[in-house]
């Protein structure tokens, strides 16, 4: 048996960009469908946080979509560059006049999800997408199963796949599943969460002789912390006092306050953009389209900024027939990736110790990071894309 | 036969570092003998040029050591980064209220020779420097050969190695001829002299996808240009034609004016930073010191920094006996040292093509390039380095 469903927008996946998209959509008065595999007590209960793009707090909040960014989120006003034993304030307002906040995902997506349901749109959880087909006719469809293994098929004027980093519409757009351009980077990120008081109020960003550190918080009781890590790391080899050794040992200068570690994992991060974002009535949204490396703090502020420019795009499509748009749609969106793109890469290169990095490259990198925080036309530049260059029409 | 002589500062090399810090010491009444192996002759006529810091110029001309920089260089407000067929100007006192010179280096030398002999300082052409003895006592000295092989000892309060990329002054401070960081390029410059008006006003910095050009002038009638090539090319081997090819199709968008090449050289080019820059009674200063690509233009200038850093120390410990100045030269020194090394990598990293990158990697260098033009920041850091952070004191 084959249900059979009929909606204007499909969108596969029900994380911040899909449901964001289909809450700015639902203002226009254009219906959509959001469907994902996992359950909402999945997606609600997965604690994430991340730092958001004084736009897209704009955006999230004049939207409508979720004010908990501002109730419950933490404005930063700056972050820490630390090396050779120093910390240096990258002063946000006072360089670019904006600011960025932490803020927590699951409680923005709780928002949403209750936004979504409300407005009596369509939003089915534990829905595995399978499959896009018809991408080049004016009918494209996604092939799916229910929980219980019932086929669904959603016809729709158009697709968009917003289904993460191992997307499966990503294959009706570049041809292939994996279809892109990227780079791995030769370390990753071990991360913890503690029981701790913060060691600092702003993010600190830390290069040393022993790698990358990055000290981060979540609230006034549990902190995140993570450092540079080989790859192929065991999460569950180090003691905790390894773990504190590692930390501390990494931000050299700076007294962190330990507390029981209770959360640790290790973060692989690769840099991926799409060969094509655009076929036909389908395209590529967030991750889907493109991962960046976490140091930059681009990957969601990168997703909402497609998805303004695809909702402009959609409603031009089918409110008035108009395709230059969504022509343009592809072009414009990657301007800014490969920007994002570019700035992920940098503060992961100038921050990281490469395993393969000689000694004239650690000079070199102590002179760049002396170069930029020296430099107030330095810090602005990091300053701009780090809260956000401004969103294109 | 064993001559021997006797000053206060020995100077290895009668280049532009040498001269300017022998005309600085002697205007503090301190004397000096500088020797270099070529002849006047060979140091006055090979036909070199090179950009000029804003500060560098002011240091030339108010210490009478050569206004030719004014009166025959030619002062650039700006240059050109060009990718993707387009030109972006980075306007230098917009922007940072400073310009650079395009300068004729053997018309400063011969100023600089000139001013040296009719002060009656000892300058001494043909006299091969071979080691350096003593140098951690109080009376350190150069033992030389004159152009005829007669033995020449120079003792001196203090040697100075500013004998370039070739330093034997070099071995007697690290120990080692060799002893630096280093970082190789797996590319080159094709240099060309050719017979044509300027194809530009001012420098153009190419990024395409056949590599990097740098479209540059001598005069109205003399221009120079290099594309980007791998390091074991042959200078002879490509026609007039093959030349002329190459370098159009490395700045898309422009035509150039063509004309007879009538000379043409491979530039190989590294990063070198020596392992320590003084001991005891010995340091070193420009390409002895530190050689940079070419890219970031800042060779020269660099070279001059350290002649100012010096001759304060110099001052300071043989009019007062007060060494702490010389104790902080190499750390002080280091500092711009490593901050330029970072530009001149940068700006070689950004614009050039390296044989293994990837279609990532070209489509993130597209992605800087259009950050730092899109930015006024951006424009700001980079024409703030290449126009010249202020001398410390």
């Amino acid at each position: 048996m084959t249900n059979t469903l009929r909606t204007r927008v499909a969108i596969v996946g029900a994380g911040p960009a899909g449901l964001l998209l289909s809450h700015l959509l639902a203002a226009s008065g254009i219906e959509s469908v959001v469907i994902d595999s996992r359950t909402r007590d999945e997606i609600e209960s997965t604690i994430r946080a991340g730092i958001l793009e004084h736009g897209t707090v704009r955006v999230l909040d004049e939207s409508g979509a979720s004010d908990r960014v501002l109730t419950s989120g933490h404005r930063h006003d700056g972050i820490e560059l630390r090396f050779e034993g120093e910390g240096h304030r990258i002063d946000f307002p006072s360089l670019t006049g904006r600011s960025v906040w932490l803020y927590p995902q699951h409680e923005v997506l709780k928002d949403l999800i209750a936004a979504r349901l409300a407005g009596g749109q369509d939003l089915r959880f534990g829905v595995t997408a399978e499959r896009i087909e018809d991408a080049e006719t004016a009918r494209p469809r996604v092939v799916a199963s229910d929980a219980d293994g019932t086929s669904l098929e959603i016809e729709a004027d158009f697709v968009v796949g917003a289904d993460g980093s191992r997307s499966i519409a990503r294959a009706a757009v570049t041809g292939s599943s994996t279809g892109g351009y990227f780079r791995e980077y030769p370390f990753a990120w071990f991360g913890i969460l503690c029981e701790a008081p913060p060691s600092s109020e702003e993010l600190i960003y830390s290069n040393s002789p022993n790698g990358f550190a990055l000290i981060s918080q979540r609230s006034a009781t549990v902190q995140r912390m993570y450092f540079q890590c080989d790859p192929g790391a065991d999460p569950h080899a180090p003691s905790e006092a390894e773990l504190w050794d590692a930390l501390q040992s990494r931000v050299p200068g700076t007294t962190l306050k330990e507390g029981r570690i209770f959360q640790r994992d290790v973060l692989r991060f690769r840099s991926f953009v799409a060969h094509e974002l655009r076929r036909g009535r389908v395209a590529l949204i967030g991750d889907a389209a493109h991962t960046v490396p976490p140091t930059g703090a681009k990957g969601m502020n990168l997703a909402i900024a497609d998805v303004l420019l695809l909702e402009k795009a959609l409603r031009a499509l089918l409110e008035d027939g108009d395709e230059r748009a969504i022509d343009a749609f592809p072009e414009k969106a990657l301007r800014r990736i490969w920007k994002a793109q570019h700035f992920s890469w940098w503060m992961t290169s100038m921050l990281h110790v490469a395993p393969d990095a000689s000694d004239f490259d650690r000079r070199r990198q102590v002179g760049e990071l002396r170069s930029v925080v020296e430099s107030e036309a330095g810090r602005t530049y990091l300053a701009e894309a780090y809260t956000g260059w401004p969103f294109e029409d």
